[in-house]
């Protein structure tokens, strides 16, 4: 606090702040000090500084001289308005707001009229010719002081004016007479006095005091603490008090106030926007009791007012190049502003304003892009529960994946897809999915689990699929085979129809309306100019030639992550795959591998097709084989059925050599069990196969004439040696092919570095590889040790006790799994410089980490398609503020 | 190749090498050259240098010059010999032998006789008018030619061999007349032809040229390529090649031929010791076919030759202050050396020699610590199978826990402890082990399982207990409702009796005879040596007061390592415990740990109580809750059970209730969940409870006058919040204990560092800790994405394709996991500059890996009782080679 300056005034001339002190000011006290210097109608008065907040909230005194300032800026105030703090024949009255640098929901909001006493209301009465104007300034006054500063429950006060209205027979507030006002005011300073112990302070100073330290004590209490949370807001921070002279637009008919915004938040559309309440104060245009009117009627009634407040807030627009959202009060016909600030708004609104005043000439193309929240694109791209509709509520779990979708309860995936085919649309609630349920899955509206977290098996294949899921929702339990499952005190059957908001994680009953929010030319534009400012690739995970264009309407440069172990489930395939496993001897297993041959070569055909031109980086086969053998349970209920029905012993033992194979194949911890390159090591012939596909598949487009990419991702290495053995046996294979089709492709071979030691060795590693990918899922789950399957047993509690500040699944945790990623870069680009490195991982389409990714020098985010804008807007973020900071 | 000087000659007074030319001559020719300088009678020859090979194997072509320098060389030899190499009249005969920088078995080894052929064989029968010497000596150079040169099967001369005696109605070989051996000869020569398709070569250029090829080439064969890679020898070493003149010690009666050591190899006594035989050349003392007979015998036949080989051993042992093993001839009374090497022995003679020489003032303290390999020490402390005993090896898993056992098979924990309560032994195999085993184990002799590694929990809990384990042998398949296990065709019926061998991994049918090793007073001697040099602490990981003082015996300093979860599973315990993690409030949760506190007040006290004065790290609950609770197919069991037999409803549904909570808690990556500091985030009246015991029982125990020294360490952190969360918890327990008791305990509260991002964020962790202890199983699982439970399916397949060269569950991996113990220590010790750091992995008790933990700056490791007197020795040897290092 360097040169012990706690107090700005603002107004009359004598304006101290501006516009860039939000830090010191608030943002609410540096845009009113903003308006006063723009020459726009402000009642003046001052801010005490957030600084003053910090410190008093350490020492629990204020810093000296802050006193004596409030105090000299008093009488400046009452210089400027020719009235007089606590006098009793012409009382200034203030309004005392809090004031941080951002608006912060949660805090002590407003004590209007403040400075009125049992003396001074008589003042006011004598002097505005109007006691009943005066009396419910007052009785307003010791209703927000009563509540905001003393504590004291709203409703109290609210039941004493309802009570009087009921006695009196009239409904609105305002039908009230001077009289029943006056009772009021004695019945609420007996309220005070009965709820706190102590008489209503008639003192004006002391009111002041107390009301600047309630302000201060707000900030730490606890809805402002949760919303801070919420919204990443550093403690540090602080709040201002504006203190201003009050306005009335209670003073009758000529009178009223109003909010607006300078263009339509919810559609962007350039026109004012907004409601006003004619004879009314503050809280009573929000508090909906009376029906505000639409601002364009305003032009009628009071059309002097009016023009002057279109050129205000034209002119502010201007000024602060962005829609405000604006407050403001007419006394007598005179127009004041109490408020601008940056008016909230839609995900459609933001880009479709960002574009505009682009058009406009307002801004230029990186504000605008900077104008929109990355993660604000993802909601353009899928269906929303209608805001007007009401919601039953029954359980919550994560939003695992954006957007809502409303159906049939079935439990099954096998059900799901018959009823899908029937035509029903249907919701898929399981505990858990697996890789074999992926066909259920599809045919799903949306997908419900129990267990799970962000990047479980559900959340992972529903935001590829770009299908609504919510995953982890403990509060439902399943009973299969009664066919229901409950939530609370709910029973939900079979064939009932719930809806489910994968934005949110609720779960509701029965049928919502959606809508699906148009994709407008504007989100082309400003991703269009995104593409032109940033330099961080992004391609897509996608597994299927559809995932792959859909990925590519959306504006992916190829493909990062092409598992090729979902295209084992496919119902032709699933029992080859199973014969490979089952198989004990190399010579078996390559005979089903012959057979997966022409099988997994179309599905690469189909995804170079759909990828044409850009790179198409193919992760050989990554899960343990145990995934693709029916469970335990579904084995032996097949074997008791076989027994029961005296089955020939033939079949009872194929069945009974599946068993034995799976108790074989068991694990208990698959998530580091015998999988990824470790299959490829001591099974060389699968990834022999995989090989012998993508590269035939790619011969044979290239003999097409078209350009084909192909980059061979071994997953899961940790020892350098792991990926020169397989190399050499991709290399081999590869060879044989090319010399057999005689046609030469420039594939490349690169690694996951998806363990902790891949990326402690990386300068060994990178000798071998022509790119790396970052898993950053597995990562996440070895650097912290944390299984993302069963994590959600103890994720929540970590959230809500802060121990993190998100789900390290969903947000990239930078300090730890980052700096891990820090040090692989550097290893691997130590060692080969050129290195092409890309994370491919579920954090490349989440804003804070694709910024992360570029800053640490990735060349591309790899993300499930309907996050490639999002990524691309994000990447464009991340490249102008580089470009702001080396500015500076 | 600098001096491009390839040859060294030995012997005749023109000796060009000496003992610390061992890199170049190899360890043989840098003994033979040493004996030379020493006037030792040698047979003068000379040595091509291992630069030689390495080029060789390179260019597969010799270096420039090197023919000339070996003629020149046989030309020097002449002269000294006065015999001429390829003469038909004086033939000068010579041998060749293999010699690297350590003795490698699996090398070609030697050829003696070199230079004999159809001509010179008539000269040699002349010279020395003994034409069956002649003969016989031209036989065995083919034979040995054939062999080891031209890699034809010793058997088809051996075979013919066998014939000729048959025929001739004679036993020995020595019984062969002249012409049998003429014929013979001619029959070799024969069967050199028809299997290389080529005569023999008679000229003796070629002869040995044809050898020292065959050294060479030797080096790179399969056997020689897998010692290498067992024994950690570099390839880049490569061999030299001894050329010498023959000596004969089978010409007569006053010829012969032995091998001695210096000392007894296997006891360490100070006797000459070893055998030799008369009227023998060679590989006829080890081939077994005459009877050697002891070499004191030879005092009486050749008493002058006795007395020269006397003098000479003294003086060799004297020269090179360590045991020798010799090799010597007798020509006709003249006595020859051989050979002279550093002497094998076992871990019993390794230690009374070395401390035997440092009272004998031949070396000091520091070299007799060096001359004792850590992990010898360990072999001590086990019984061992007699390795006289026939034994039939059906199986063969992993050496988990060293020593030997032998009892009957059981199948199950509860068996295992009736029959040893009834006076049985036996051994419990499983297919693994849970901690509800423990008991067992206990019972049990020796464990062997199906599955896990060298730190699955069978492995980890016998080593802990200092029983012999064999783990994860996969060869065999347990069938325990029939009550048998297959290995191979074998099967093993419970109660049969079987010998594991933990050492080895041998699973052995049947009883075999062990010998237990006793503890020599030299072992304490030479421990309290390497205490005086070592500077890294050795504590112990120990769960049980009995462990505490078995380790403390061995020299523990405290304990590193003190889990707190076996202590649950005692029988009047694991109810109690159950009943915690039913509970489904926390108040029924609290209910049930005051029933714990008692007991593990009582566990804490016994153990601080062994190990007073010493610190006590006592690590708060660590695995996740299922552990405790009966596995899904038991609790089906009694479900059926109780059902069948109509039990109350009541009854039923308790059972129904535990299946459900089994089912709450089942994870999928357990490794990866609900465990260590995550559970006491989540209910803080678990640790609690025990930081409450652990206080109570210091304070206790210091009100009676004892030095009480408790550190907590908080299991699995991965952020730092993680661990001031749960530090509050314990603050704030352990204060209110100590004012309740009115004692002040100088307790320490740390962390264990087993995570990733734990070592990544070690700085902001150490500000909240006391100390580090490096979990290195865990950090080795989830740095290298290895579940130790599962990794059996791979890690052998990567051990032998090289990708690992050990066990890292074994033996620590430096480059990876040691990487982030080193980031952790740097960071750990940035911050908090005197943080007592060490580890408590099973790595604590491995030597390569407490080496590693001394050269990174830990103050202690930490192993398992038995080990204690393994890591003190590492230690010592750390702080040598250190010391060495800084002379440099």
């Amino acid at each position: 606090m360097a040169d012990n300056k706690f107090v700005y005034f603002f107004g009359g001339n004598k304006t101290e702040g501006k516009n860039s002190m939000k830090e010191l000011l608030g943002g609410k006290g540096a845009n009113l000090a903003e308006m006063a210097n723009l020459g726009i109608p402000v009642p003046p008065g001052f801010t005490i500084t957030t600084e003053v907040c910090v410190q008093y909230l350490k020492d629990k005194d204020y810093p000296k001289g802050l006193l004596e300032q409030v105090d000299a800026a008093i009488v400046k105030l009452e210089e400027v308005v020719g009235k007089k703090f606590g006098d009793n024949e012409n009382p200034l009255l203030v309004s005392v707001r809090s004031g941080a640098r951002v608006s912060m929901p949660g805090m002590m909001d407003t004590v209007l009229n403040l400075g009125l006493n049992d003396a001074s209301v008589l003042g006011l009465a004598k002097n505005t010719e109007n006691p009943r104007f005066a009396y419910d300034s007052y009785r307003r006054f010791l209703t927000m002081f009563g509540d905001v500063v003393l504590g004291i429950e709203h409703d109290k006060f609210e039941h004493a004016l309802s009570e009087k209205k009921h006695a009196l027979g009239v409904k609105l507030d305002n039908e009230l007479g001077v009289n029943a006002l006056k009772e009021l005011v004695e019945q609420f300073k007996l309220i005070i006095e009965h709820e706190t112990g102590k008489q209503f302070p008639q003192d004006a100073r002391t009111q002041l005091l107390m009301s600047i330290d309630a302000v201060f004590q707000s900030w730490n209490n606890q809805r402002a603490i949760t919303y801070r949370k919420l919204n990443n807001i550093p403690m540090e921070w602080g709040t201002a008090v504006n203190v201003q002279s009050m306005v009335y637009g209670n003073m009758g008919e000529t009178s009223g106030t109003g909010v607006a915004f300078t263009r339509d938040p919810a559609t962007g559309h350039k026109r004012f926007y907004g409601e006003y309440l004619i004879n009314a104060q503050g809280e009573d245009v929000v508090a909906g009791i009376r029906t505000p009117r639409p601002i364009s009627t305003l032009k009628e009634a009071m059309p002097i007012a009016f023009k002057q407040l279109e050129e205000i807030y034209i002119k502010l627009e201007n000024h602060f190049r962005d829609m405000q959202d604006i407050e403001f009060t007419i006394e007598q016909g005179t127009l004041y502003m109490l408020q601008t600030r940056n008016g909230k708004r839609t995900a459609a609104a933001a880009i479709k304003i960002a574009a505009d005043m682009v058009a406009e000439g307002l801004i230029d193309k990186k504000t605008a892009i900077l104008r929109i929240e990355p993660n604000q694109i993802d909601k353009l791209l899928h269906p929303m529960i209608d805001p007007q509709a009401t919601l039953q509520v029954v359980a919550t779990g994560l939003p695992a994946s954006p957007g809502a979708a409303v159906g049939k309860v079935v439990f099954t995936a096998e059900h799901a897809e018959q009823m899908a085919e029937s035509g029903a649309k249907v919701i898929l609630v399981r505990t858990e999915t697996s890789p074999e349920d992926i066909g259920g899955m599809n045919a799903a509206e949306g997908i419900l689990t129990v267990r799970g977290g962000m990047t479980s098996h559900a959340a992972v294949v529903a935001r590829g699929m770009g299908k609504p899921c919510v995953a982890g929702c403990g509060e439902i339990s399943i009973d299969i085979k009664k066919g229901v499952f409950s939530a609370g005190s709910c029973s939900i059957h079979e064939g009932d129809y719930i809806s489910i908001d994968g934005s949110t994680g609720h779960v509701i009953v029965g049928k919502v309306p959606l809508i699906t929010p148009e994709v407008s030319g504007e989100l082309k534009t400003v991703l269009k100019w995104a593409d032109e400012v940033r330099t961080l690739g992004v391609r897509t995970n996608a597994d299927t030639p559809y995932d792959a264009s859909v990925a590519r309407e959306f504006g992916a440069e190829g493909i990062g992550l092409c598992r090729t172990e979902h295209m084992f489930f496919g119902e032709e395939r699933i029992p080859v795959v199973r014969e490979m496993i089952m198989a004990e001897t190399e010579a078996a297993r390559r005979s089903a591998l012959v057979k997966l041959l022409p099988m997994q070569r179309e599905d690469f055909a189909g995804i170079f097709h759909a990828m044409e031109g850009y790179p198409v980086t193919i992760r050989l086969l990554d899960p343990p084989l145990h995934e693709f053998l029916p469970n335990h349970e579904e084995a032996l209920e097949k074997l008791m059925e076989l027994e029961s029905k005296d089955a020939p012993e033939s079949e009872i033992n194929k069945v009974k050599k599946v068993m034995e194979r799976i108790e074989f194949l068991k694990e208990i911890n698959p998530m580091l069990g015998f999988r990824g390159c470790r299959l490829g090591v001591v099974y060389p012939e699968i990834y022999e196969m995989q090989v012998q596909a993508i590269i035939e598949a790619a011969c044979e487009l290239t003999k097409e004439g078209m350009t084909i990419v192909p980059e061979i991702m071994i997953p899961l290495i940790s020892h350098v040696k792991e990926l020169q053995i397989v190399k050499q046996q991709v290399v081999k294979v590869a060879s044989a092919v090319m010399a057999d089709k005689d046609v030469k492709i420039n594939y490349k071979i690169g690694t996951m570095i998806e363990l902790p030691r891949a990326a402690l060795t990386a300068d060994k590693i990178a000798l071998e590889a022509d790119f790396f990918s970052f898993g950053t899922n597995d990562l996440t789950q070895t650097t912290f040790g944390f299984s993302r399957d069963d994590a959600a047993k103890f994720l929540p509690a970590y959230i809500e006790k802060s121990i993190l500040e998100h789900d390290p699944f969903a947000v990239l945790d930078q300090s730890g799994v980052g700096e891990l990623i820090k040090i692989g870069i550097d290893k691997g680009r130590s060692t080969k410089s050129d290195l092409k490195i890309g994370i491919c991982g579920e954090h490349g389409g989440e804003p804070s980490s694709v910024i992360f990714g570029h800053k640490v020098g990735l060349n591309y985010v790899s993300c499930s398609p309907f996050r490639v804008p999002v990524a691309r807007m994000a990447a464009a973020h991340a490249a102008i503020q580089e470009e702001e900071m080396n500015k500076k």
